[in-house]
């Protein structure tokens, strides 16, 4: 079993030192990460989009070349457990997401994923041992297109300085800054 | 000179097998991470909020146990060159920005964040060699509150199978999941 270019183990000590623990959603986001690392549509460059801000982003991060920070990973906060990698031009994807009907087969894992136990009485061993045993076959795939304005990329243009608060920001967001616009994420 | 437990080569090679390039922005986000690391507010446990999608979330998630997928990073797109590291209780935390007035005795440095020179006019040996002089001298910090709506940990509450699309999907989010209700990333 690989997760892109590492071994389980070497992944499983990868998100243990990027993610900080050794959450179950990052094992399967490895499986998840890995059949769409393997349908990859035609073409040399990839984004990817992540339908869940809860640790998937993580195991795209970890395995594809796709961050936050630079771009080609997008997160859309809809919840749901599943990852696309696109083609960057043509916007063509494959989306791979936990299929609910084939995790049935699956009760430790199912239970957990629904939360249908609460936290103490859940068998982390077994559950760890389901979600590695069930791997791929708890997945669906589908061919997707994703929207232009995602494919497309937004240019930052030109940089001003805010005259409330002084820091540069992008002349796009108006007159002044979007933190001084009301936006910011402090008191005051 | 140190990024968190790395030294200044250990951490480029991180920023280059992460993030795909060497990034000017991450040189400078590694010295914003570490001034906030160095002047943490005091308490055990922080969380660190970034104000740009653009490279900055990138040195947050090497640096700091602070990731996108394990939610103790969140981005705000303000467009700002910033980052705060904050009590996760408390909302109380230490801000570190890029200052545009300290900005001004580095030319190359200044040219290249104000956009003031076309690409190929740019000397990146002599703005690597400036961003890494300068360091710290181009920061300032202050002292900040964040918003307890940014504090307070939302819980996901139970989980549903979406009647649409069949997959699972927070409750909360309503009688069918977010991308059912039009916020789907994918044509159709």
């Amino acid at each position: 079993m690989k997760f892109g270019s590492y071994s389980y183990d070497e992944y499983i000590h990868l998100v243990k030192s990027f993610h900080g623990s050794m959450a179950p959603g990052l094992v399967i986001g490895g499986f998840i990460v890995e059949t769409a690392l393997q349908n990859l549509p035609e073409g040399e460059f990839f984004d990817a989009v992540c339908e869940t801000s809860v640790c998937l982003p993580d195991a795209v991060q970890l395995l594809t070349p796709c961050t936050i920070g630079n771009g080609w990973m997008k997160v859309f906060d809809l919840g749901r457990f599943a990852v696309t990698l696109y083609e960057k031009e043509s916007g063509k994807g494959i989306r791979v997401y936990l299929d609910t009907e084939k995790l049935k087969a699956w009760p430790e894992f199912h239970a957990w994923f629904f939360k249908l136990k609460p936290k103490r009485e859940q068998d982390s061993e077994a559950l760890l041992n389901q979600i590695k045993e069930a791997g791929a076959a708890v997945l669906s795939m589908e061919e997707v297109q994703v929207k232009p304005e995602i494919t497309i990329k937004r240019r930052m243009g030109p940089t001003a300085v805010c005259p409330q608060c002084g820091e540069a920001y992008p002349l796009r967001d108006g007159a002044s800054c979007l933190a001084c616009q009301g936006k910011s994420p402090y008191v005051n």
